[in-house]
């Protein structure tokens, strides 16, 4: 199933409509060669569920095999004032006013959100016969949260490997990446990011201040640099 | 949160309504006094929602803070062709029928389903605030399935220790005894067996010959030459 510098047959790859899933799309569809894509995308309470629209775009223009969009609206419910994203009476805070602690595990953070979805996703992978499952976490996001980081993918990995039919394996692959490497990959690879969506706050247009909508911003703005 | 031999305020139990979970459910009210107990069950697209019944009158019966019984019958669909449990096209065998193969990993085996219920349990815990999450996964379910073992929850464990906001523990205090064990220390504790559901068949009266049937007959054949 997985090949050294070779093709995959398959993955699962989770896609929230957002930049880094996106050009984790892209990714594996262009640079891996994966030719059987199950993308798999929840509708979760995000105040921000517009992001689920620009996934089935996405998911549409590279032709994946399935895309499943899962409605989870309960999991919203179930967090009660617990998240700023999913809680329509806490309110998101710009990345401006964000204090140290806040920036520790900020207000945006979701519980326990990533472990649910990878544990469905693996699910999925195993139902499918798919051993691979790609997940856009990246750098940036370890700035709050545990959840994005190298060291959780590891550590999902090693409860998957426990599996006696073989392990199907968590891949992280912009886990080391600033985003705006992300962003100069994905250019390279054709992404159409007008067809993306970062907003928390779910308007009908970007609020610009938003922790999410800053990082996009200076992730557009640095890219080029970096190829410098 | 958690005091060696006292009492714990709060707790999440995952309540299927089977004699594991409600025996489970017993030990925390009864044995450690826990005064909130919230309760969490899955309708998953199982053939036995039956047990749901019985996971409801139980909760009742303790006085649970809180019962959430989670709607997540997309699983079944998401797992399409790779479960007796939730596909109807896959029968159930009889306990008698299973190959060595079959024994090692059952065809009632459901992909990665106690990972997805732990992962929700845990978001659940963390916003209330619960750091203490109980599963009735016990020894005799290791015969197939890799979820249910010790390792797999200290696995589990380790992914929910690197969060910032301090780990929620899952605790499997049966997993180290017999089905017959349990069903000991639960009558002791009086739980009220007619009101569980073990069937995977899930017809309106128990089949007598799948696996769950044939283990919850010998557990309560075997218990009392334990006491002796």
């Amino acid at each position: 199933m997985k090949r050294k510098g070779g093709t995959r047959k398959s993955a699962v790859v989770l896609l929230s409509g957002g930049v880094d899933s996106t050009t984790l799309l892209y990714y594996i569809r262009k640079r891996l060669n994966v030719v059987n894509i199950y993308a798999l995308s929840f509708l979760y309470g995000q105040k921000h569920f517009r992001e689920l629209t620009m996934a089935e775009w996405q998911a549409k223009a590279v032709h994946v095999a399935e895309h499943q969009v899962i409605d989870i609206s309960f999991f919203g419910s179930l967090l009660e004032g617990a998240s700023a994203l999913t809680d329509r009476s806490i309110p998101v805070p710009d990345l401006g006013k964000l204090n140290a602690e806040q920036k520790r595990q900020p207000p945006t953070y979701v519980p326990n959100r990533n472990m649910v979805f990878l544990s469905l996703a693996a699910a999925y992978a195993e139902a499918r016969g798919v051993r691979d499952i790609f997940y856009g976490a990246q750098a940036q996001d370890e700035y709050g949260y545990w959840d994005c980081t190298v060291d959780f993918v590891r550590k999902i990995n090693d409860v998957l490997r426990l599996n006696r039919r073989g392990a199907v394996r968590v891949h992280a692959p912009f886990a080391g990446m600033s985003k705006a490497y992300v962003v100069r990959m994905g250019t390279r690879l054709g992404v159409d990011y007008a067809h993306t969506w970062s907003c928390y706050r779910g308007g009908r247009i970007p609020c610009g201040r938003c922790p999410s909508c800053m990082e996009r911003k200076k992730a557009f703005k640095n890219w080029k640099e970096i190829r410098k």
